[in-house]
C-alpha cells in the first residue's frame, strides 16, 4: 500500500518551495474574487442561506488539497447540483426552515460518504452509466429550469412551480407584481455581464493589457456587479421600494454541524444523493482529466472519488452544501498559475476572511444581481447544437439526449436522469443483443472460411457453421438461440452444427444456459452441436461445466478441423441414435428426458 | 404484409383433419382436468375468489389459438405470476373488496396492452433485461414466499405481513390458534401428492400401464385430491368444525368486464404490469421454445408477445387475471399429443364446462387442499442447486442471483427483480467497462503486431501503438481516456499514438467525444493522434464529424502502414509547432484554446 496514493499531499507538499507557494497564492487571490460571488448564488439557487455558499468554499478545499489528485481542481458548489439539492431537499423540507438545512446537511453528508465508499470500493465505473448524450441533455435542461428559476428574481414576482412549465405558468400570472427598480437592476447587471464577457477582454487586449489580466478581470465582473448594486441599494435605500436584498448574514466562521441521524430522510434523501454524486463527479473528474493532460499529469479516478467525498463530508461538518470541481473557476484557477491543490487552500483562507468581516457589507445586495449573475452562468451551459451534431452522427444516442432534456424540463432533475440512463441502457442492449453472426463456409481449396452470402464458398447441407462475432451473454443469449434454431428450421437436412467462436471473450452464465438448451434442442431436433476455436480463458471455464459433459458433439481447434471430420461423419452417432430409435417406434420422452427449461414456471 | 405472421391460426387451420382433432381432443381433457385445481388454487394466491381463475382459462385460451405462434403452450393463471399479482394489488387495495376485483382487471388489462404494444413495435428485447441467473433467483425466492402463504392455510392460522420474516413471525404469533381437522387435511393431501409424485407412475408402469397414461394419471392426483376432500368435508361438516372452504362459488359463464381506467390507478401499477409482463414472457417463451425444438418447430417471439398481449387483454374483459404459458400443463399438452393450438380452444371448453356446472361441487372444497397443490408445485421451483451450480462458473452472476433473492425474500417481488436487473446490468457494464487492450509492438521482419508484454518485439520509444479489443461505447470510453493519458503520461518521449481498431465495430457518441477529449488532450501534450484498420461502416459514420477534421493524425488502412510512416517522421508537424511556440516564449491559450469538455459545468 503506498500511502502517496490514498494522501496525494504526499506527492507534491514536500517538494514545495518559495516559487510555487507565491504561484499558488496569486491563483488563490484570483479565485476567491470569483468564488464570493458564486458562492452566494449557488447556495440561494440551492434554497439555503447565503453564508452556506460561503461555509462550503472554506473546509472542503482545504479537505480537498490533502485527498484530491487533481492539481489545479477548484472545489465548491456549482450550479447544476444546487439545483438537484433545491429539488431533493424541496420534497422533504419547506425552504427557509431548520429543517431544510438539516436536510441539505443530511444529503451533503450522504452524497460525501457515497463518493467515499465509491472510491475506496473503486466502483468509479458506476459513473459510465451515464453517457456523454444523457448529461449533456441533462446540463442543458438543468440550464434552462434554472434560468427560468431566477426569472422570478429579476422581476421581483413571487413564483413557484415542481416543474418547468408550471413555474412559467406560475410567473405568468403573477407578472403584474412585478418590482420596476428590481427589474432595472437586475436587467443593468445581465447586460453589464454580457457585456463584459463579450466586450471588456478584447477592448482591455486593445488597450495593451496582455491576454491573461485582461482575462481575470474580465472573470471579476461579477463582483464588480455585486459591490456597485450593493452599494447603489445602500445609497438610495432600494430595499424600501420593495427591492428584495440578501439581508442580514451572520459574520463568522463556519459552525460545526453534526447532520440528523434519521433513517427515514437518510431513506427519502438516498437516490437524490446517489446522482448529485454521480453527475458531480462525472463533471469535476472531466474538467480534471483536461486541465492535468495540458502539463501531462495524471488524476487518479477512484482516488477523485475519495477526495471530492471527504470534502462534501467536511462540508457537511461545517454548516457546508453538496460542492464539487466547478469548470470556470478551474480554469481560472490553472490559468493563474496555480501549480498545487494549496492554492485551494489558500482560496479557503480567503473565502474564511470574507466570511469572518466582509459579510456585514452584502445586507444591501439585491437578490436580482446574484440571480442575473446565475442566468449568465448558465445560460452558457445550453447547448442545444449538441443535439444537432448527435443527431447527424448516432439517431439512439440523440433519442437518448431528448428524452433526457424532455423528461428534466417536465418531469424534474431525478425523473430527467434516470429515463436518460435506463434509455441509454436499453438502446445499448438492444443493440449488442443483436450481434453479427455469420454462416460460413470453406474458400475453396483454403482453411478460410467466409460468410456464405457475401463469398463463393463450399457448404454441405447437413453441416452448418455459424460464426457469432461477439461475446456471449444475457443480452444476446436468447437471440443466439433463435438464430440457431432458425438455422435448423430452415435446414432439414441438418446433421451437425459447429459454432465458431473466434471473437467470443467471455460466456456469462445466462449465454452458458442458452448453449445448454441449444444443445437440448438440437438433439432433439437430432442435430449435433460442436464449437470451434474457442479461446483459452473461455475454455478454461467451460471445461468444470454440465454443458461441457452433456454436449453431443465436439470442441474443435480449428473451423477447418470441424470440417474436415464431420464431412467425413455425416451419418453422425446421434443422428444414428435417433434413426434408431424412430425405427423402434419410440421417441425420446418428452417429460423425463426434457432438458428442464430453467428457470421453470408451472 | 403477410397474414399468417400476425394470424397464426392460418398456418394450422386451413389444413386441420380428423387426425388432428381426435389428437387435441384427447390432450384438452387431460389438460382440463389438470387446470381446475390449478385455476381456483392461482386464483386464491392471487388473492381472488376461486371463480376467476377459471374465467382466466377461457377465453384467454381461445384468443391464444388464434395470435399464438407455440403449437403446445397451454396459457392460463401460473404461480409467479398470480403472487406478483396479489403483491401488486395488495397495495392499492384491500382484499376481497370489489376494488381488489377491479385493481386486479386493470393490472391484467395493462399487462396485455404492453405485451401486445411490445411485440407490435418488436421489443421482445426487452426481456433480455433478465439474465438467467436473475430469474432463477426470483422465481426460488418466490416459490418460498408463497409457499410459506400457504403455510398458514395448511395450519388454518391468521398470518399477515408483506415480506417473508413479517409473514413468518406473524403466523408463529398465531400458532396456538392452528385447526386440527385442517392441518390433519393439508397434511394429508401434502403427503397424497408427494407420494403420487415419487410412487405412482412407478407403481402403475410396475402394474403394466404404459408410460404415458401412468404419466398422464399422475398428472391427475391433484384433482382426485379435490374431489376426496371435498367429498370428506361435505360428509363429515368439518366446515362446522373450522375448516375453511372454498364457499359458493358462481355458476356461471364468464361475466364481460369493463376494467376502469382511473389513471392515478393505472399509474400505480403500472411498473407491477411492466415486471409480470417480461417475467411472463421470459417463462413462457422458453417452455415455446424447448417444446417447438422438439419438433423442428419455430416460434416467434415478437408474434408471441402479441399472442400472450391479447390473452391477458381477453382475459380482462372477461373477468380474468393475468396469464401466461404454464411449464407443466404445457408439458403435458405436448406429451398428451396436442397438435395445434386448437387443443386449447378444446381446453377452454372444457373449463367452461366446468363453470357452468361444478361450480356448486366444490363449496365444500377446503382451502387447505388448494394450499398443499400449491406448496407442491411451487416448491419445485426452489432450485437452490442453482446457486452452487453458478458459483462455480461465474462469481458476478451468482452475486446478481443472491442479491435477487434476499431482496425478493425481505423486501417483496418488485425490489426483488429490479434490484436484480440493475445489479446484472451494473456487473456487465463493469465487465465491458474495462475491455483488452494492449500496447503492440512489431514482430521483427514481418508486418505483424504482437502484445509487448507477451512477445520479444520492435517498439519506438516516440511511437505506441494501442491496439483496443472491444467496441467503444458509453461504458467503456472513460476507460479509453484513462488508458490513453496513462501511456503518455508513462511514455515522457511520445510523439505519436496510434489507435489499432480492427475489433472496433461500434463507436457511438460518448466514444467519439472521448476521443475527440483523447485528441486535444494528446495535443496538449505535444502527442499526436492516429487511428489504423478502422472498419468501413465506423470510418463511414466517422467521416462526417468535427472529431475527423480535427484529429492531429492521420488514419492508416494498416497498423504496418502506420508503423513504417510514423517511424520516418519522429519530428511530426504537431511536435515541431509546439516546439516552435516554446521557442517563442508562448503556449496555448488554455482558456480560448481550450477544448470545452462537453458538457460542461461552472
Amino acid at each position: 500500500m503506498n500511502p502517496k496514493r490514498y494522501l496525494p499531499i504526499l506527492q507534491w507538499l514536500p517538494h514545495y518551495d518559495r516559487g510555487t507557494l507565491s504561484s499558488d497564492l496569486l491563483a488563490a487571490v484570483i479565485v476567491t474574487i470569483m468564488l464570493i460571488p458564486q458562492s452566494l448564488a449557488y447556495a440561494m439557487l440551492a434554497g439555503l442561506p447565503p453564508e452556506v455558499g460561503l461555509y462550503a468554499s472554506i473546509a472542503p478545499l482545504v479537505v480537498y488539497a490533502v485527498f484530491g489528485t487533481s492539481r489545479t481542481l477548484a472545489v465548491g458548489p456549482v450550479a447544476v447540483v444546487s439545483l438537484m439539492t433545491a429539488a431533493a431537499v424541496g420534497q422533504v423540507a419547506s425552504q427557509g426552515g431548520p429543517e431544510y438545512l438539516g436536510a441539505a446537511l443530511v444529503l451533503t453528508l450522504m452524497s460525501g460518504l457515497i463518493l467515499t465508499v465509491m472510491g475506496v470500493a473503486r466502483l468509479g465505473f458506476l459513473a459510465n452509466f451515464l453517457s456523454h448524450p444523457v448529461i449533456s441533455g441533462f446540463i442543458t435542461a438543468s440550464g434552462l429550469i434554472i434560468a427560468a428559476g431566477q426569472a422570478k428574481h429579476l422581476l421581483g414576482v413571487e413564483a413557484s412551480g415542481q416543474h418547468l412549465p408550471q413555474l412559467l405558468a406560475s410567473m405568468m400570472r403573477h407578472l403584474s407584481d412585478v418590482n420596476l427598480p428590481t427589474l432595472v437592476i437586475g436587467l443593468s447587471v445581465l447586460a453589464f455581464l454580457y457585456a463584459a464577457r463579450r466586450w471588456l477582454k478584447p477592448g482591455l487586449l486593445r488597450a495593451g493589457v496582455s491576454a491573461r489580466p485582461a482575462d481575470m478581470l474580465t472573470k471579476a465582473a461579477p463582483i464588480l456587479a455585486v459591490a456597485a448594486t450593493t452599494l447603489a441599494t445602500w445609497a438610495l435605500g432600494l430595499d424600501q421600494y420593495g427591492v428584495a436584498v440578501v439581508g442580514e448574514v451572520p459574520a463568522g466562521l463556519p459552525p460545526l454541524t453534526l447532520p440528523g441521524l434519521d433513517m427515514g430522510l437518510w431513506r427519502e434523501l438516498f437516490v437524490a444523493a446517489l446522482l448529485i454524486s454521480i453527475v458531480g463527479f462525472v463533471e469535476s473528474v472531466s474538467v480534471g482529466q483536461t486541465l492535468a493532460a495540458k502539463r501531462r499529469q495524471r488524476i487518479d479516478p477512484d482516488q477523485e472519488l475519495v477526495g471530492l467525498g471527504t470534502s462534501n463530508i467536511a462540508s457537511s461538518l461545517t454548516g457546508g452544501m453538496p460542492v464539487t470541481g466547478g469548470f470556470a473557476r478551474s480554469v481560472v484557477n490553472f490559468d493563474a498559475g496555480a501549480e498545487t491543490p494549496a492554492a485551494g487552500a489558500f482560496t479557503a483562507v480567503g473565502i474564511a476572511v470574507a466570511a469572518l468581516l466582509l459579510t456585514p457589507l452584502i445586507a444591501y445586495l439585491p437578490i436580482a444581481t446574484l440571480a442575473a449573475t446565475i442566468i449568465v452562468a448558465v445560460l452558457s451551459l445550453v447547448d442545444l447544437g449538441a443535439v444537432k451534431r448527435t443527431w447527424s452522427y448516432s439517431r439512439s444516442d440523440v433519442a437518448a439526449m431528448l428524452a433526457t432534456i424532455a423528461m428534466t424540463l417536465l418531469q424534474g432533475v431525478e425523473v430527467g436522469i434516470m429515463v436518460g440512463v435506463g434509455l441509454s441502457l436499453a438502446l445499448h442492449l438492444y443493440r449488442t443483443s443483436r450481434p453479427h453472426s455469420a454462416l460460413v463456409g470453406r474458400v475453396p481449396g483454403t482453411e478460410h472460411f467466409r460468410n456464405v452470402e457475401r463469398h463463393t464458398v463450399e457448404t454441405d447441407e447437413r453441416l452448418a457453421i455459424l460464426r457469432v462475432d461477439e461475446s456471449l451473454y444475457f443480452a444476446n443469449a436468447r437471440f443466439l438461440e433463435d438464430t440457431v434454431m432458425d438455422i435448423a428450421t430452415r435446414q432439414p437436412s441438418l446433421e451437425q452444427l459447429v459454432l465458431a467462436c473466434q471473437a467470443v471473450n467471455v460466456i456469462d452464465a445466462s449465454a452458458l444456459e442458452s448453449l445448454e438448451a441449444i444443445n437440448a434442442r438440437l438433439k432433439d431436433a437430432g442435430v449435433m452441436l460442436h464449437l470451434a476455436e474457442v479461446k483459452g480463458p473461455v475454455m478454461d471455464r467451460l471445461q468444470h461445466t454440465d454443458f461441457c459433459h452433456e454436449m453431443t458433439g465436439k470442441v474443435f481447434l480449428s473451423t477447418f478441423d470441424a470440417w474436415q471430420e464431420l464431412r467425413g461423419h455425416s451419418d453422425g452417432s446421434l443422428s444414428r441414435r435417433c434413426a434408431e430409435m424412430q425405427r423402434l417406434g419410440t421417441r425420446p420422452d418428452p417429460i423425463n428426458d426434457l432438458p428442464q427449461p430453467h428457470p421453470r414456471m408451472r
